[in-house]
């Protein structure tokens, strides 16, 4: 193993390990010492990848986010219908959620950026970003309205899936967030939908839970 | 001034100076040492009444938590039609938001909570039995139609308001809560609202603004 390959991988560690500490404990009660025992590696190695606890608080996020967005990405070059595609997001995302510790961190971590000297933005927006441009492309494919607000459906569904997640976690530690995202797409389809479509695309949710859950 | 008024004197000055330290650094970044100086009192004086960072801040969470339910109490109890006081319930709690500092870093704590030795579950519990209530009540005054199945609905439009609010922060300190807000029921009522009732209360959440926020 080449010295990069080997810096590379001990990073990847860190940053598991990282994630595990931040998701037991969260931010304010993670410690570096924590953080070093749970990689197996020495305050020296550790520090010389990351400066500081926030730096791999934010390392974390990035991961996350990263994962996030490959998922989105992929998601946004299927040729599958905007409405479908928009709707599989937020069901891979939350088994993302439910199944991955370093996305559970780093949606954690997000959440208390607060905590961190700026708060994390880049995330909201994108989600937001990638739902408006999933809305516009199912209006071409005569699924959503024309006359729909795009802008203003994604500044809310991507906080409207946040808030899901965030309080499916509080109250069943995410065990019935997959119920709980089909309802939410229950109670926003029928704002959206083109009438014509409705009976079509009534079940979409569920098929896609079936499918991709 | 009685020995008994100073103490509840002295626990709300400290709750209020708590509220500040912990809605400007979070959990995390609060310190009991912070708080005894914005509050102007020794050590001593805080730890009589509070024995460690976490009762203030469970003190804090549970001091935003009894405002919310007042105004929501105050809104149960009153005679308009469900629907209006569901709609004036999140106007009314996201202006609370935006002007109480105690409001605004109970939110934060609750939201950080899973750095607390157990996650804060009752405020969340208690919005979605508003949220029931007030839906079944919509039902009966013939705005929401029978047909809804209130639970999945309930426990939709609590979180969905706890994520808004959570972006609104993020993206803006909150300075677009209350667009969002009527955004948010923008897409929300056509799924609830009685067909013949559409008209009459597609203005609702706009109107609702004006007169309460």
């Amino acid at each position: 193993m080449t010295p990069q390959a080997r810096a590379v991988e001990t990073r990847a560690v860190i940053i598991r390990a990282a994630a595990d500490v931040f998701g037991a404990f969260g931010y304010g009660g993670a410690s570096m010492a924590d953080i070093c025992l749970a990689a197996g590696l020495t305050k020296g190695a550790v520090y010389f990848h990351f400066e500081s606890k926030e730096a791999l608080a934010l390392a974390v996020i990035d991961a996350q986010h990263e994962r996030a967005i490959a998922l989105g990405g992929e998601l946004l070059h299927s040729d599958q219908p905007g409405l479908h595609v928009l709707v599989r997001m937020a069901v891979e995302l939350a088994t993302q959620l439910r199944t991955d510790p370093v996305s559970r961190a780093g949606i954690r971590l997000t959440m208390e950026s607060s905590n961190l000297s700026a708060p994390v933005v880049t995330p909201y927006e994108d989600w937001i970003a990638a739902c408006d441009l999933l809305l516009r492309r199912a209006i071409l494919d005569g699924d959503v309205r024309a006359d729909v607000d795009v802008a203003a459906a994604a500044r809310f569904i991507s906080p409207a899936f946040t808030g899901v997640q965030v309080v499916s976690d509080v109250l069943t530690g995410r065990d019935d967030l997959m119920q709980r995202i089909v309802e939410m797409w229950s109670f926003v389809l029928p704002s959206l939908v083109v009438p014509e479509r409705w009976e079509q695309l009534r079940t979409l949710p569920q098929e896609i839970v079936e499918l991709w859950a």
